[in-house]
């Protein structure tokens, strides 16, 4: 079933310099379908990562931020149909297997190759299946068929391009993303790729990256469970020819990007029929207000609520009780669609519920709550949870 | 839909000296059924209780958490229908109209009567309809009319019994508990309700109620979601007339009624289908055991899968990496159904679905997980997240 927020129009993504990309149908899971994506970049492309906090990170994020410490990136192999997770060093040698290839077929050092897997967790990447691909590949793919060929079952590509200026030379972001749709047998990852031809060293990209992911794809949630492949990965060719210099406008740019494609994930969430917006102020701190807001965000009552249509604020009360941070209950006040409908802790005697009926059965939910302690805010993005999250999740591997 | 788990036999529950009990029709909310328990106590009971942590905790649950300080309890008050949430200070005062209209009636403090309520949130609880019943209630009920006095949207009434000596006295425990349905419109409340004619003063009864609470109730989860009204009260007569001493085979089997209570709250626990335990050990303290075994039993993805009859071990291993705790991948070993699935940071290599196949098509699931720091350990349970779950939380308020 496709995502109801499918993209009627997708945009079109400029060329960057530096930036060749080929896709191919190893074989790994899917028929008929592209499963393999490689990135080439030119030589000094600057790169910056961010990646699962797992504590059972797979083998290819292992490698990957081993490879980070050097800052540069010749190549980029991304494929799906299997995770390489939970693989042990038999996952630790296929990641070495293909970065080696990578690198004699491109002349460069191994560690300039990364790499991501999404798909299966716990069997055996085939490296032999993308090794024999590597030789021949055709470095003519658009961002589109990159896109489809990181996917998983995500219902729809997801891309997004910005421009930026950096002193007066125009500089150009494109990214793609997979999100959470499962793939048979396994779990939901999020992987990002982001290529710009911007002249930016690693360390300041490293800082921009960590930043700007902090305030969008880690402020939004499907169901709460975090993978063990999630990968964020930025690379800068420096082909536009800027001088360093002020990139203030360059992380707006990033900003806005890492936003446009983090919400994709949620809307293409597994199941999902509704885009949520969660708003928190008056925590005690913006840290405080973001786990209120994700503890709203990941209520298993709340969603179902959502999912129904039904403005059940008490659960968002509970919620909100249940985050271990500070709120005045008697200060307490939540609107949605814009509505108030409790204040001062207590139900506004003014709400009635016909007022937001037509919002919630919209698409798109919107939901402030002021917790009256201080001035801490956040904003996180979820989706509701139906019955097709339960059918996706629940199907048999086999 | 009734629970797969509902009693063929409930046990039956001997009378406790010292405790008269009573249940009525009060209209709170439901018809035809009682919603209103109330229990008279022996002058000097000693009283004991453990409540939602929750930062938007009901008025009852305040009031109940002042009136502990004293140590006594003559009387206990219980609505169903209307959870006093969230209600300010209007709800502040339902609770003291009907604590000084319970105390009126046996004479004694109003500090000595403890309430609790279930239902609803952010309505006004009609306080009148209660204090209307209270001059003429009929203490003849039992144990069974009582759970069923406290019930909402359970499927079955919760009650447990007990026998432990004292010295040489013989000393009766009797519990009973609501648990996780939903009332139309909100969330599960969990109220348990322990009586006993034990003599044991109200310090030791409440050191002994926390630590076998949080090796039972604090040790079962349906959803994640922290009711704002949780509530746990241990009331002890006296009348058994043991004199003070070793309470440890007492502590036993307060231990025992806890535990079976708590698990007849998860195996009634919304569209529960299967009852799944959850062992962890070798993390770095019991805490850290304890917080990946609800990392675990909270995760959607293991529990779709579970719903599905899915061995998804894969997504185990997510669970245990997202816990925020030690845990040693390439050690990491997960068992199903007493069969080895994953060892040493990998698929068992001799595992084959088919082995555990009927063990996960069955009613119960028992997941083992070694996690391979030390030597800390804990034990959870859950149920699984099936269509269910949403039908009933999804379900409009009207």
């Amino acid at each position: 079933m496709n995502s109801p927020f499918t993209p009627t129009n997708y945009p079109t993504l400029p060329a960057i310099p530096g930036v060749k990309m080929a896709v191919a149908n190893c074989g790994i899971r899917y028929k008929d379908r592209s499963d393999l994506l490689v990135c080439e970049f030119t030589q000094d492309t600057a790169v910056a990562g961010v990646f699962t906090t797992s504590l059972t990170a797979s083998a290819p994020v292992l490698a990957c931020r081993e490879s980070l410490k050097g800052g540069y990136a010749r190549a980029l192999v991304v494929n799906s149909g299997n995770a390489n997770a939970f693989t042990g060093s038999v996952g630790i040698e296929s990641v070495k297997r293909v970065a080696d290839m990578a690198a004699k077929t491109l002349g460069c050092p191994a560690g300039h190759v990364f790499t991501a897997s999404t798909g299966v967790i716990g069997e055996r990447l085939p490296d032999e299946k993308i090794i024999g691909t590597l030789a021949a590949l055709d470095f003519s793919a658009d961002y589109m068929a990159a896109a489809r060929a990181i996917m998983t079952t995500d219902t729809y590509p997801k891309l997004a391009t910005r421009t930026a200026t950096i002193g007066d030379i125009k500089v150009t972001l494109n990214g793609i993303a997979k999100g959470s749709g499962m793939i048979a047998p396994d779990m939901a990852t999020m992987l990002a790729f982001v290529f710009t031809d911007a002249n930016i060293p690693a360390s300041e990209l490293q800082a921009m990256l960590a930043e700007t992911n902090a305030s969008t794809f880690n402020c939004v949630t499907v169901d709460g469970d975090t993978s063990t492949s999630d990968t964020l990965l930025l690379f800068a060719t420096g082909k536009a020819g800027n001088k360093t210099g002020d990139t203030s406008d360059f992380k707006r740019a990033l900003r806005e990007l890492l936003h446009e494609l983090a919400l994709h994930v949620v809307k293409d969430g597994e199941g999902a029929q509704k885009l949520v917006k969660i708003i928190v102020s008056g925590a005690e701190s913006h840290a405080a207000a973001k786990k209120i807001a994700m503890s709203i965000a990941n209520s298993p009552l709340v969603k179902t609520a959502l999912a129904a249509s039904d403005a059940n604020w008490g659960r968002i009360v509970m919620a909100v009780g249940k985050a271990g941070q500070k709120a005045d209950r008697d200060k307490l006040s939540i609107t949605i669609g814009g509505v108030s409908v409790a204040k001062n802790g207590a139900a506004d005697p003014s709400y009635k519920e016909s007022q937001i009926e037509s919002h919630m059965q919209g698409r798109e939910i919107d939901i402030t709550v002021d917790v009256g302690i201080a001035s801490g805010t956040a904003t996180v993005y979820t989706c509701d949870l139906t019955h097709s999250y339960i059918d996706i999740n629940g199907s048999y591997r086999t």
